[in-house]
């Protein structure tokens, strides 16, 4: 089991680092498909050097030195630029070829890491490879008691399946360049290879055309990209091995579409695009123009993005336009169709001739897995594991998507938990199994602003990325928690905002510097899970409503949640005979219990806290609640039925939203509450 | 007594605030020179709109949005970008005149907001009053019970002193262009109105010259501005209200000049710029050649630079290379010339000559105030109060930065302390006192980098900065203080780095994300003082030595050390007898006494903190001794002199620099252990 072998290897460092030799753990994230841990380890200093030889890449060219920057800034330590020749540089980098001039799927991403106490050797057959060893690298490097050093060791290393994608939206809000540049940069740092970039929805259609400029003059609320601009993002990926696939989402999907060219709608117009409660908007498939439109449009932009695959979306076809519109009831009829999906088929056939004329490979979302549906397309399964199996049987290249919905507040074990390989999947034959690209995160964008996206994207997406790369049976959530909490403040050093931005948002909302208290509260509650967030659209004029409640600024999943429960359960697990166990945990609800007092200021003076209150009380109570439990567990005296029937309900509220927001240490008190039922033995 | 009103304005608008219809304090720092609170509040929500009348001046243009940007995000509100009317918007500004198209010393700065319950009226008569009168403001916006909002308010500002500057030295470290950005932000934010740029030094020589191109070529390591973005640098401050102040420090100071012509030197060379440890270079004022060069040079930074001030530095020349010379020696005898200081003011006077003729005001430190210098030249203290009032007195106008040496680690309190018209300039005559221009922060860069400058910077230079602008009268430190913790929080809305870096520094010297326990150590020391950090040159071929270890991350001033020093006043003032205060005081010697053992693996594990050991010690140590004094105190139970004798032995080692560091907690502990000598009775 290699999973077994990564937690004796894991023994193995504790044991060395702690006579002082290296670093603690190797908090190395996505974990390589193979490590051979050596003693010793090499120092990195300022007279640190790295040298390339073999195939020249400008990926290479620009990639060096940026990895020379990035190792400079998380050490703090200038580092000397000369080129150093390969015989005397600290890093030798041996690439053997040069990578395709459009970044291909399947390109070779493997490299081998070899580190001596001498030096180090990264070799690769590719440049993708090179790049993501010099990632391994970079989180090798950990501070010793002799320097800055990275472990003597051999990683050959590989990625389990080839497409490990992220997928932004940035039509239901929209986010600069620079938001979304600092998040390649952190996908590089997880080796992540794939942005699917969400260009068009409802709400805005992102990009400049030039041939149809009403697209974006009259869809995007003046929030959109220059051509210009889309060049250099799509170079800036490239240079860190990441594709850029863009989805222009049709036939659904559309409203931004059809409030710059209302003749394409299934119903008249007229449509405005923006954020707002509206229904979906469908093309009409059964108009010539439809397609003329269709293909001007593809064919400027299959220039404009270089990727081989063009994502037509195809999701959440609303039927009540087509079913409301005669003449396409008549089309169907008259074809001799049976119903509005066989007219989405005959639509996504149409489009695939257009996007396969303009040479690019079509993918869509699950719904397009129809009868019919030529073999070339990529389903990508948004709405079950089923369909990503289903495809691959038939013959259909796919990826998963579902369970990896970011949007949806979920813990980074949840989706950690979900392989594209598991379930349906696993029963595939081994050529149907390679049909199974890989996956993507999601990270839709109804609730989300250029401030809190990077809070809602990492660390989780680290989670996600090992599952996509690291070999099946890495699967150990405890492993991976370890890990990423140390990956997660190493991602600042990129320029994400994830842990810089809480402290600030919560001093906004309370309108001062001491936000000791709220900070408790906001610690240990998460955002609702799901599809459970209270919808609010702006009101005219306004465009887009404010995130900067405190449901915006909680972690997606609370570290400090986690952590109560860990202790609770091992408390539990010493039969409540651990007195340090009991002290922790005390310690954790006395602060609870304390803090309502001093938080109460605060959420009577700000318009933007006061919802939160009864969260804050709640808190509270629980905290008594468990520190009565703990007495009564201490003392071996039960509580009466009564007593806990009361508190088991404040732990029901504390699940239901409320500013749309959990408090996630309940469940944990809950247990405390349910084991004062009974005097507690000792070894019990 | 203007003191005064601000005290009882202060109580006034807390007494109004708790009912629940205004913020709790103004957090407004400068502090104007006239405020009338009244009553009520404007609301400030996302139908927000400015209107702009009267004159047309390009910074308000680009002002305005720039003002409605950072509105919205520090309110975390999407604001609507649509121009209103003057009519109907929430906020009108009136401006009078456009200003100059340099901006020139003097120009008038004052504004008049005036705030109702339903609209503000801002009024200036040149947008520098009218950009002023944005920040306070921004300022005002305070989240309330009922939304975002700013209190009616009556305010007329004006600035003290004309000339309010912060000079940044990017000779001794470089600094990126986004660096010096957003400390113009900053600098804008609490009005100041100069960046005194020092831009060479014997480390580099930092601008792009197209005469005399070895200067940056040979003179900069590499590190060096091009003539385009300074122009874009000047442009960016001028938009801001700031102006853009050159130092060429001459003739000392000057190795970087003779790295690159080593013929200007005294001394034969050959000399090398960057950051060693040698003898200062001192041009050669003897020969001819030396003023044709600086005619060209000065003539070619005069056209770059439009401001009408050019700084020539002039200080610290060394007298070793002129005595070392016989032909300089020969030539101060030649021409009747008495010392060195003769040739020095020789030298300055054929300087003067050639910035004159390329229409500069020249300014000098304040070693240029020798005999004979002409009246036209502005003499700048750095040496100590007393030159500033003998050149006023003189006739020449001054400006004042001893004092206000940032890079010294002073508390905010003792910059804060410092006024330019106190000591020798209190007695001065109406006439002479005006030629006090005002001052200037000035950060010396030799232990800053890009990553720590700001938090050199921040808060700290907004107490100054409230010197320069408010009236004389407003000294009141607590005021100040309460005010900058507040200030301090929202400057990092404008991307500046103090608040935000100090975890990421803690965690890279750990190697680990929970630095819980180094940050109490962190939070409870400061950088030594003055001029006591230890140098240390890096060793060729490395060129910078790492600034990485906890006295670059520890505060210049600890905030932690000032409110227990604060608590433990309070809790002496109440006889020793206030239980709440006992209680509190015990709580940080608690958590001090604690912390050795939690930080110890952390010390012992990382080469950046094991410096840093006898520190954690002896905070431990300091807490233990504390706290037996506070029992002592508490029972009546004097301990014994011997007993106090050792722990008194710890408080001084405490304040004695190790690793570069002063545990700054250790005088309050000194007070409870002096306490412990004798019974305290109640009420004593």
């Amino acid at each position: 089991m290699r999973t077994l072998d990564f937690v004796v290897i894991a023994l193995i460092l504790s044991a060395s680092f702690l006579q002082g030799q290296a670093p603690s753990t190797l908090n190395v994230m996505p974990l390589p498909a193979k490590v051979q841990v050596g003693s010793g380890q090499l120092i990195i200093d300022q007279l640190f050097t790295v040298a390339v030889t073999g195939a020249k890449d400008s990926r290479l060219d620009s990639g060096v030195p940026r990895f020379r920057d990035q190792l400079s800034r998380q050490t703090g330590m200038p580092l000397n630029t000369e080129p150093a020749d390969a015989a005397k540089a600290t890093l030798v980098i041996r690439c053997e070829n040069a990578g395709r001039k459009v970044q291909e799927l399947g390109e070779d991403e493997s490299y081998t890491l070899e580190v001596t106490a001498s030096r180090a050797t990264l070799s690769a057959p590719n440049p993708l490879g090179a790049l993501h060893g010099l990632q391994t690298f970079l989180q090798l490097v950990q501070p010793t008691v002799t320097g800055f050093a990275v472990p003597v060791v051999t990683i050959q290393d590989q990625p389990r399946f080839p497409w490990r994608g992220l997928l932004i939206d940035v039509s239901r809000h929209f986010f600069p360049m620079e938001v979304l540049k600092r998040n390649l940069d952190g996908m590089a740092a997880v080796k992540l290879n794939v942005l699917h970039w969400h260009l068009s929805d409802d709400e805005g259609f992102r990009v400049e055309s030039k041939k149809l400029p009403k697209l974006h003059e009259l869809g995007s609320e003046g929030q959109y990209y220059t051509q210009a601009e889309i060049r250099d993002f799509i170079a800036y990926a490239r240079d860190r091995g990441i594709r850029v696939v863009p989805e222009f989402d049709v036939p659904g999907h559309s409203r931004s579409w059809v409030a710059a060219y209302p003749e394409l709608a299934s119903m008249p117009g007229p449509y405005k695009a923006g954020r707002i409660a509206d229904a979906d908007t469908v093309l009409d498939p059964t108009r010539e123009e439809t397609y003329r439109f269709l293909d001007k449009f593809v064919g400027e932009m299959a220039e404009l993005f270089p990727d081989a695959y063009f994502h037509i979306g195809g999701d959440e076809v609303n039927n009540k336009p087509w079913d409301s519109n005669p003449k396409i009831q008549e089309f169907i009829r008259a074809h001799g169709m049976k119903s509005n999906a066989d007219l989405q088929t005959y639509f996504n056939q149409r489009l695939l001739k257009i996007v396969t004329k303009h040479k690019k490979a079509m993918m869509g979302w699950d719904e397009v897995l129809q009868p019919d549906l030529p073999k070339s397309v990529v389903v990508h399964s948004w709405r079950g594991q089923e369909s990503l199996a289903a495809a691959a049987k038939q013959g259909y290249r796919s990826l998963l998507s579902n369970g990896y919905y970011i949007d949806l507040m979920w813990p980074a074990a949840r989706h950690y938990a979900v392989d594209p390989m598991s379930g349906p999947a696993a029963s595939l034959t081994p050529e149907e199994a390679k049909r199974i690209l890989g996956g993507e995160a999601c990270m839709w964008a109804e609730y989300i602003t250029p401030e809190t996206i990077d809070s809602r994207i990492w660390p989780r997406l680290a989670a996600i990325a090992e599952r996509f790369w690291s070999p099946q049976d890495v699967t150990d959530p405890q492993s991976m928690y370890l890990r990423l909490e140390e990956v997660s403040w190493r991602l600042g050093w990129l320029g994400l905002t994830h842990e810089s931005n809480y402290v600030p948002m919560l001093r906004r909302m309370a309108g001062v510097e001491d936000i000791k208290a709220l900070r408790v509260l906001a610690d240990a509650v998460e955002p609702t899970k799901d599809y459970t967030r209270s919808e609010v659209y702006p009101q005219p004029p306004v465009k887009r409503v404010p995130l900067n409640r405190l449901v915006d600024a909680a972690r997606p999943e609370s570290t400090v949640a986690r952590h109560f429960a860990e202790l609770v359960e091992k408390y539990i697990k010493s039969g409540y005979q651990d007195a340090a166990l009991e002290g922790q945990v005390r310690s954790w609800l006395v602060r609870w219990q304390g803090n309502d007092a001093n938080l109460k200021p605060l959420l009577a003076g700000s318009f933007l806290l006061s919802e939160d209150q009864p969260l804050s009380q709640d808190l509270a109570a629980l905290a008594t609640a468990g520190l009565l439990a703990l007495d009564s567990i201490g003392k071996k005296q039960p509580l009466p039925d009564a007593w806990r029937g009361e508190q088991l309900a404040v732990v029901q509220r504390s699940m239901q939203p409320r500013a749309n927001l959990l408090i996630m240490v309940a469940p944990s008190i809950q247990r405390l509450i349910e084991a004062s039922a009974s005097p507690h033995a000792a070894g019990q």
